[in-house]
């Protein structure tokens, strides 16, 4: 295989920054993600892929649910809070204020909006996980153009 | 469910837009997917969301392998091409001159290159399918801006 070429053509793809919130228990930690992609209408599926060795894809096997906000353009500082683990700490986590959804997963006020819901299928193939979920809550909290790898002008992918 | 959030959320997400290879036997069709993310570097996979009742799901299922082409900013018209089930005419497909990958899925001289490879799995879990694939070869026929939803002024998603 052509290595330049499939790095140059995987990086092609355009993708958005998330922060995946998890929970086990009282646990919660929150993870930048950027491999995301919808997979369904109805039911309303989204696919992430996430880290193997991360303690958010520990924690989603363990409570099964998961939230997913969408950052806002300009919010390059809430996505790089969040690429170590952190866990909670007086009322925020990375620093950043958050709230539960519905099913206890971290979100984030200051994010355009989430959704949440369940955990429904893990494949473990490779050095991440393809995590298969189903969205049963939403919230918008400001309708806004995304932030995106191109914007904070970094790669993950290749 | 904020039906209404849940779907400005969603789209959200930026999507490219790719066409999707596959073959049966000497049988070849193509179709327009933008529901794309790489989910691991080693094993470098994708997941991809193929519509259950498409033409190229049934072919990636028989076959187990898998092109995609990335299409660049300005190629709408070889994007709209593939929203309708088609196959070979003629030396051409969907009207655009097509080659074989080495693994005998279509692919296009005119996009910005190709990944291709097998199929490791198919989830089916909504309308449409989680298709798992591992890329073996990658062409780059020229470095360029994805063509993107958001240029065409589409949205799949929601």
């Amino acid at each position: 295989m052509d290595e330049a070429a499939k790095k140059t053509i995987l990086r092609m793809i355009p993708y958005g920054l998330y922060l995946l919130g998890a929970r086990d228990g009282d646990r919660q930690t929150v993870a930048t993600v950027n491999w995301v992609t919808q997979t369904s209408f109805a039911p309303p599926l989204v696919v992430m892929g996430v880290k193997n060795d991360s303690g958010a894809l520990a924690m989603l096997k363990a409570s099964r649910t998961f939230s997913l906000s969408m950052l806002k353009s300009g919010q390059k500082d809430m996505a790089y809070a969040f690429f170590k683990h952190v866990e909670p700490e007086g009322g925020a986590i990375g620093g950043f204020p958050f709230a539960p959804a519905e099913n206890g997963c971290p979100i984030f006020p200051d994010a355009a909006g989430y959704v949440a819901g369940d955990v429904l299928e893990i494949v473990e193939r490779g050095d991440h996980s393809v995590v298969i979920a189903e969205v049963k809550e939403a919230m918008l909290h400001e309708e806004a153009e995304a932030l995106t790898l191109k914007e904070i002008g970094a790669n993950y992918g290749g």
